[in-house]
């Protein structure tokens, strides 16, 4: 419970209309995309640096949690307030300051919704590389907090790979700046990476400059149907290993296939085991040289129908398998279990393997879809939250699912953080020795532990 | 000094030869490539990760300052025992433990050298991109430690950029193991980044995973001759802004061409202001193409010479200059200051301009050498370390560089570190609260200062 008198002293900071505290408000900011419920004690809407400063100084005096909120798509519980405190929600910070035309960055408040500037920097022929599926409403804020990564991937890396600089809000209300707008930068800590994927308990990002680069003048997309799992991951390898370097490079499995048809989505080869989606992008000349040697590989290597697209819109047509999982599974069970176990690429037909065992021995429905050129796997877990003795074998099967990605040199998270999710899974990944240095870098931050407290950590 | 018992404590966790103390050794450990001279107490050349953690356990507990120090061929003075200690070698730790063609990556330990990493990945069609000029003696620790960059920046990234695990021995023994061989990877703080240019000042790197690429099949080399500085920096920009993405674009500015040419290097254009060297790799019916087009670019903006290589041996030719250039400003003056001025693309013509003038109003000798395709310049300082006076006018032109570096929203260092060469300017790019959070970071790796302490904080 925050005090009238505190209550009083945010609202001097930021306005009365931006401090929230009615009891809808409340609810609408008690959960993100994770499916955990905790009720803040109030919501601020800060309209500059400046007031999250002052606010940050207040609760720092005061030990209020404070938890950073983006669009709360994250779908690892990092912007709830499980210990109770303080959202801070962005979306009056939400323009893009600049956009550098001859340097090739931008400066974007963290509101920024990472569709809007995707299509900003298109009209100067720019991209902003990460395309996280949640991008027509995610914010660069939660971007940089979770480290969003997304199909593009493959090629072109993660949110981390595009960070330029940012300007922090310490929990002490102090204000600090890390790197800048030059692409190269060695000066000091990296503490701008140090920043992404600190999922909002180092401090709060109040602004963010990114790397752009020149939008690529074509792409050449194709899908491939399997009747073998195996076959498809064997292509997958024999792909990356001829020096292409895909855009991205989707897995889709039978068990998602069948739900997407079962639904009246796309229709699929009978026997289909397995859907590769491929996409290059580059020069003309390039990727329609690169398209004819995938469709070359894949049907080498036993794929049963091959279509490439030869315009945008058989291109579209060809994403809708791929757009239309979330939706789909989405209906077959009240809920979707997206996990994000990554692996070296070279284990993918492994870890695969032992998702489909785990799924028999738990009696789970659990589909695969994989962004499989970079090992990166989401196993849709289709169950009921509310089914106990379900939710138990759910969890059993995680664990084990962890385990084994663990020993196959791989880790908890490709590109949806830790949060509460999967706290519990850390010692897996890391020492002792690793989780207390990073506690002990969490106090250099936030000595008194006000931000996002309850998290990872 | 360290003690008699000391000095068997760590004789006998080495063995014997393994822990220098004759005068020679400790005269040969004293400096490294930056000019500074500090005599180092014992010299300990480790075997492995276990006797470094042992080694580690001793000093933290007697509290005895350790530097590690790769190759020694960093010029910010990072590798050298200015509080006194012990220098720690990695020669012995030199092995490539693993190439995965199939996840793309190599693990190797510390003391490897990048060029016969290089060189071992080449024969599997795989590279390695970051490319310091050290490359053929600098280690891979070193290269981590600093962030080592290099001419094919523009395109493929720093070191960072290729780094995905690695094993750290703490100052109190511990070892830790950050990041893995997944491309992607977002558990817990990014404690491999944290380590990455962190200077030897956090902890021991003992062993290394890196994501390699596709060798380039094709190259496209051309260099390009202007009369006037400001057309070459236009043309940079024109490239840069074309959506053409060089592998390296290295600008020479007269003073340098001058020395090259005045010391029987490569001929030029007798009214030569500055020299492009632009090289693209990739698929050789895109290199090609990309050729063609900057070509036509360079004699727009007014380039009044442009020769590209058509066979290997040619652009090995044009690559001379280029290579020259230390060995031919070493000649010169008795010292050369390699500075490491960084500004987004668009202010090169600027900072090249405030170098020009600083020359002039200092009366000093400064050649520029620019990696200008990520507006990472070195301005070279041709000085004499003896003469006071001269050294006394280097300081203030420094000075009045990275001000002004920092006034065009630049940084300290693009890719040579700070060291104990530019500690004294970290105010200038970071405020207090910055560098105080640094100190608190240190603090939580090494609470008793033991680790290359007298640097950069």
């Amino acid at each position: 419970m925050i005090s009238a008198s505190l209550t009083d002293e945010f609202r001097s900071i930021v306005g009365n209309e931006w401090f929230l505290d009615a009891p809808e408000d409340l609810a609408t900011y008690s959960y993100d995309a994770f499916w955990s419920e905790f009720r803040p004690d109030a919501v601020i809407v800060p309209g500059s640096t400046d007031e999250i400063s002052k606010i940050m100084g207040v609760a720092n005096r005061d030990r209020i949690n404070i938890i950073p909120r983006g669009a709360g798509t994250n779908i690892c519980g990092g912007s709830v307030a499980r210990k109770g405190g303080i959202i801070i929600a962005f979306h009056r910070m939400n323009k893009i300051l600049e956009i550098e035309t001859e340097s090739m960055c931008a400066v974007v408040q963290p509101g920024v919704v990472n569709a809007d500037l995707q299509k900003e920097v298109a009209q100067y022929g720019l991209m902003y590389p990460p395309d996280p599926a949640s991008m027509f409403v995610s914010t660069m804020g939660g971007n940089v907090a979770l480290t969003a990564g997304g199909p593009r991937g493959v090629k072109y890396g993660v949110t981390r790979d595009y960070l330029l600089g940012l300007e922090v809000v310490l929990p002490s209300g102090e204000v600090i700046r890390t790197g800048g707008k030059t692409l190269k930068n060695v000066s000091g800590y990296d503490l701008t990476r140090l920043m992404c994927g600190s999922e909002g308990t180092l401090g709060i990002i109040t602004e963010i400059t990114v790397r752009l680069v020149p939008l690529a003048p074509a792409r050449s997309t194709l899908q491939a149907i399997f009747s073998d799992l195996d076959d498809a991951a064997k292509t997958v390898s024999a792909i990356i290993g001829s020096g292409i370097v895909p855009t991205t490079l989707e897995l889709i499995d039978r068990v998602v296939l069948d739900v997407i048809r079962d639904y009246g989505g796309a229709q699929f080869y009978e026997g289909a085991e397995a859907l590769l989606l491929i996409e290059m992008d580059g020069e003309a000349v390039l990727v329609e040289g690169q398209g004819e040697r995938i469709e070359k590989f894949c049907k080498e290597k036993g794929a049963v129908v091959v279509e490439r697209a030869s315009t945008p819109e058989e291109a579209e047509k060809l994403w809708q398998a791929r757009r239309s999982v979330f939706g789909a599974v989405a209906r077959l069970r009240p809920n979707c279990i997206v996990e994000d176990a990554t692996v070296p690429v070279k284990r993918l037909p492994e870890i695969i393997r032992k998702i489909v065992e785990l799924a028999d021995k738990y009696r789970l429905k659990i589909g695969v879809l994989a962004h499989a050129g970079d090992g990166n796997l989401h196993p849709l877990i289709m169950t009921d939250l509310r089914d106990k003795e379900e939710m138990a074998r759910v969890d059993k099967a995680l664990e084990e699912m962890y385990e084994a990605t663990i020993a196959m040199g791989g880790t908890l998270s490709g590109e949806h953080g830790i949060g509460i999710a999967k706290d519990r899974f850390m010692a897996m990944e890391f020492g002792q020795s690793a989780i207390e240095l990073m506690r002990r870098i969490k106090r250099a931050f936030d000595p008194n532990n006000i931000l996002n407290p309850g998290s990872f950590l």
